[in-house]
């Protein structure tokens, strides 16, 4: 089956082999971006944000220009025709008529799938509410190959509020399709990994912890997600357990040399910006590789190719 | 008179024979898109939205940059000067510095003719409140020219709120310059098409009545529009009356086997979506003729030719 | 030191020679732009709004595509990541990892030059609060030098709120940088100009009047401001002085002939439109010349050249 035409809704939409067919797409535009400066050219992408996302609309909006491409869109949910009461299914029927592909960021949970059944071009999922981020988990995936080398063999560390963290649910069931994965769940009591993550990733080793500092010097890569203050069950829990989740260089001491620390962005204080200096700190990083990951999806899924 | 550097505030701004350029244009382009790919390189648009309206806005933004062209603007009020307090007038000429075309949607009646009268760049009306929406009008007689091969000799039904709807008061004016046109107003009595409206179509045959019903059979194309809620005299009239209005499939097996169903977009419920599988429901195709007959408009207003 | 990869946080960031360098490439730019067309071509500009100011932005946004770049940006605050609690620092680094470079306003006065500590790629400051707005400062340059000739040998008058005016201030110590610059400050008593300016321009004449009556004749060149209502001791003052300070046809006429009115934009109603007919009011010029002066900036920021 080819990614031209196909839609993205959930990182499982695509097999593992057509994710290395992306990553390694990626990688060559990385390796050569002139090359597909006008890979998109004549192409139209709308990004469609019902909710604001400033990194992830401009991430795509780079993506789509450095591609030779053009791009409408909106940015506030109020600027929509849904304003006025049209459908979504309306609305993608007429997108479908000004843009080759769409990306849509919507708050409510499920709808993209329902959009992407009435979009007539390729549909990409650029959030659905609590649901699904799968550009976010191509973008960890991109990150951790190309800065790793592989993606098997790993100890990866999750670590922040696993119970609600949308990416942290599809990375670690993306992680979970390689090789020798062995996952290490760092959060408190009320906030961990949900069973029905773990029964999906059977078959890989998993720990759960309350506490970093005694597991960080094992991991390979440590990827820290913040946990809201609203999500504790009382201020005093809060103050009690917050120090546990804040990255210091003190608990960097601690880790390999080689270690990652990935971040979704945007933090708040769980990395303190001490940390922003150490060589394994790659949050920033994994924004420009978000932009070439989504160049890379956008190429396949339009069915285009480097410049000729 | 050439179309170059001129304005368009109201259809009848443009002579039969200029109209017929346009949509001469248009097919063109729908022909062959990939030689208009470049035909406004180097030329910047200005999309000026006063009030929200995606569909127009997108239509205008996505013909720009196919053919080549680039866009800036705003699509909020409060993201303008006039917010400083700058009158509509400065704003013309200072945007006339920046850009080679304005494209502006206010909400206020008769803003585009005092506007275009400080714009040193061709300016187009993408609609001043209820008063005219010229390029909707372009698009309904490119729909119809594209699927019916002609503009004459048609009996063209018009739904809804006729009494309210600048939409169909346009499009009624800008048939009656064609041939042998028979019109079918179909509203309730409140909402029926205004007198000068009838009387600018001297010459055309009318009749009027409050049954989709009754006229569908005759019709070679069926306009609707929206009936708004709030336009009935009371919740009980609207109870009555709001299904004689509502287009399902039970209705449209009644009319003719080449009718067209039209409908300017946004809908509500006026139509049923069971409809939306018909051949003849061509209101989503309708979408893409108003980007081509924008990019014909454009290359017109501008003055510049198909790609060398 | 060279141009590229330079911040410009406040005018006097650039030397004289650089500012020349600068005029110089926009004249070259206004005589003959179709050379500078795809100057830009595969960078990419973003333009980060954090308070609306449509003018700015349309300008950058314009002098960009003019180049052959691409742009992605934000117009309102609230569709920013600082909604999530994202630092500006943080915002910067993320930024820089999608844009080649980054235009910001932003209400708060001093954040351009924290703002610009955390890009990795040329940092623009378009207004940060009541601080600075460099691009303005060398829109007026461009303007004086291309309509007079030179910047040297004029007699400037700055008329209106010159207490709280950013504009005139910055434009008061760039025109001090020339030779044999007279000033004359035309202000009511409460709104003169600080003693700070005033020490900034030690060696260059200057006067101080609460009359623009008086002293128009006298002047090669009058930047009209604009003087909030709000700024004054009381409503009754107000009405007693504002006629002052209010530019009519009445008052060009006892002005020189080659006096050149300026102004920054927007107006309210300090000039009368009467005098836009007048071939001595440049203010739209000057608009104009703002877009060219940041396409030169640009283009020198990026280190890019002329098409080939």
């Amino acid at each position: 089956m080819k990614l031209k035409g196909r839609n993205l809704i959930q990182p499982e939409d695509f097999s593992v082999n057509e994710i290395d067919e992306i990553l390694s797409l990626s990688q060559n535009i990385i390796n050569n971006p002139s090359r597909y400066s006008r890979a998109c050219e004549g192409n139209l992408l709308a990004t469609l944000f019902y909710e604001p996302s400033t990194r992830t609309r401009f991430s795509f909006e780079a993506a789509m220009n450095r591609l030779g491409g053009k791009v409408i869109g909106f940015s506030e949910p109020n600027s929509s025709s849904t304003a006025k009461g049209e459908t979504l299914e309306d609305t993608m029927e007429t997108v479908s008529c000004y843009a080759d592909a769409i990306v849509m960021r919507h708050p409510k949970s499920g709808s993209a799938t329902q959009a992407s059944r009435f979009a007539r071009v390729p549909f990409i999922n650029a959030g659905d509410g609590g649901n699904q981020h799968p550009t976010q988990t191509l973008t960890d995936i991109l990150t951790i190959k190309s800065l790793k080398g592989s993606l098997d063999n790993h100890t990866i560390g999750l670590c922040g509020d696993l119970k609600n963290g949308r990416t942290v649910h599809s990375l670690t069931k993306a992680m979970a399709r390689y090789k020798n994965i062995k996952f290490v769940f760092i959060s408190p009591k009320e906030l961990e990994m949900p069973e029905y993550i773990k029964e999906a990733i059977a078959g890989h080793e998993y720990i759960e912890t309350n506490n970093l500092d005694e597991v960080i010097g094992e991991l390979d890569i440590l990827y820290m997600t913040r946990i809201q203050r609203e999500r504790f069950e009382s201020q005093e829990q809060y103050e009690n357990l917050k120090d546990y989740y804040i990255l210091t260089a003190q608990k960097m001491s601690k880790a390999k040399s080689d270690m990652l620390v990935m971040h979704p962005l945007p933090r708040v204080n769980e990395i303190d910006t001490e940390v922003d200096k150490d060589e394994r700190a790659v949050y920033f990083d994994q924004a420009r590789y978000g932009m070439y990951v989504r160049m890379a999806l956008i190429m396949k899924l339009l069915g285009v190719e480097a410049n000729a």
